[in-house]
């Protein structure tokens, strides 16, 4: 059924991995849905089972896969895109990358807000609504709510109707939102302003309003993170 | 010296992944940089060679360490980056997903080169026209020239001096260069004048003329994608 596993260069579990992903594709398995069990793959596969469970720990750890104790072998929620994709981790200066991925937001998430002023649904506007009250929940609850916070801004990235853009808002954001400081009243009060300012101009189909909302919203991040680091704004020419 | 590995949920060698990633991170290992051997490592770490060497195969799945046979592991080359980050692979409307792709490109490169232009020092400049002239080349000769194509806008990004965004332009080009007919002389044509608008601006210092040049070039390639597959402009709603 599936293209059989050749003689290559990759090990034998790499090639099952891919044989795996394929697989997947192929059928149309969709997040969370379940893997056949490990012996129906090592048929289905021609492999042993021993090779199944190297290529699932394979796949496991790029976020293809998740393991559910005594449940069975699920596709990922968030397939594919692992927690670092981009290997941010690894850039050494940690102070240039927070003003750099903020250089980001400001270069896509006005136009964000901008589209999906344009395009959002009834249903993807609601969601945003709930979204927004979670935040405003959690900052009333002084609980830490970067979570939330990006959920709400993957829900307008969501509601833009672009399949990609959705993928690396938490990318861009999971590397800011941790060095912000959150415990800020004022922080905290400009945020459920601007929040709620920015999903009115969408609800309301105003797409230059819905864009002007998010600058202001970045721009209250930008003071916060400058009064914590200094001013980073030039760059070595 | 590194942080003991301790009893938690992640399998063993899921932790002594980690812990390598940490250690790669601690000792500023670059790019391309040799690994201290399995023995060692063993030793560091205090686990079994049978671990370590688990622990490396998945950070070779994941694109963090690269084997070369006889030679040792070493620092991936671009360390962290995997070969599909966003998952894009898992993405079933290829049609959709490439003027998704294209979509953001609009977004986002006129606004970088504008960047570029403002921040590129004379050695970006260089290597963007050696990389233009490249594609020239590839293109005389009759040869698929999408990966120096790839590089050409890669060096555009670096230039901006911002950390990340030189990160995922190769993702975002991949997957539309693959999909453009390459093939179509009046496209060649434009490229090669677009590139060379492009670059002219930007060592001229003229954000405003190389935000353009970059516009004129992604329309140039919309055509080029609408002429294949129809117009994909509307968005479900």
């Amino acid at each position: 059924m599936y293209q059989a596993i050749s003689e290559n260069d990759k090990p034998l579990a790499e090639q099952v991995a891919q044989a795996i992903e394929q697989m997947i594709r192929d059928s149309h398995l969709s997040a969370a849905e379940k893997l056949p069990n490990e012996f129906e793959l090592a048929q289905r596969l021609g492999v042993g089972r021993g090779t199944i469970r190297e290529a699932v720990k394979l796949l496991v750890s790029r976020n293809v896969l998740e393991i559910k104790r005594g449940k069975g072998t699920f596709v990922a929620r968030n397939i594919g895109v692992t927690d670092d994709p981009l290997g941010l981790s690894f850039i050494q200066d940690k102070h240039r990358l927070v003003f750099d991925l903020q250089e980001i937001r400001f270069m896509i998430e006005p136009e964000i807000a901008r589209m999906a002023a344009e395009r959002a649904t009834l249903k993807d506007v609601e969601e945003m609504r709930s979204h927004c009250a979670k935040v405003e929940d959690m900052i009333r609850e002084g609980m830490n709510y970067w979570k939330q916070d990006v959920d709400f801004h993957t829900s307008i990235a969501r509601s833009t109707q672009n399949l990609v853009i959705p993928h690396f808002i938490p990318i861009i954001h999971q590397g800011i939102v941790l060095n912000i400081d959150l415990t800020n009243r004022a922080l905290q009060q400009e945020t459920i302003e601007s929040h709620r300012a920015i999903v009115e101009a969408i609800d309301r189909r105003d797409p230059g309003a819905a864009s002007a909302a998010m600058t202001k919203h970045l721009d209250d991040n930008r003071v916060n993170l400058t009064a914590k680091y200094g001013n980073l704004n030039s760059k070595p020419r």
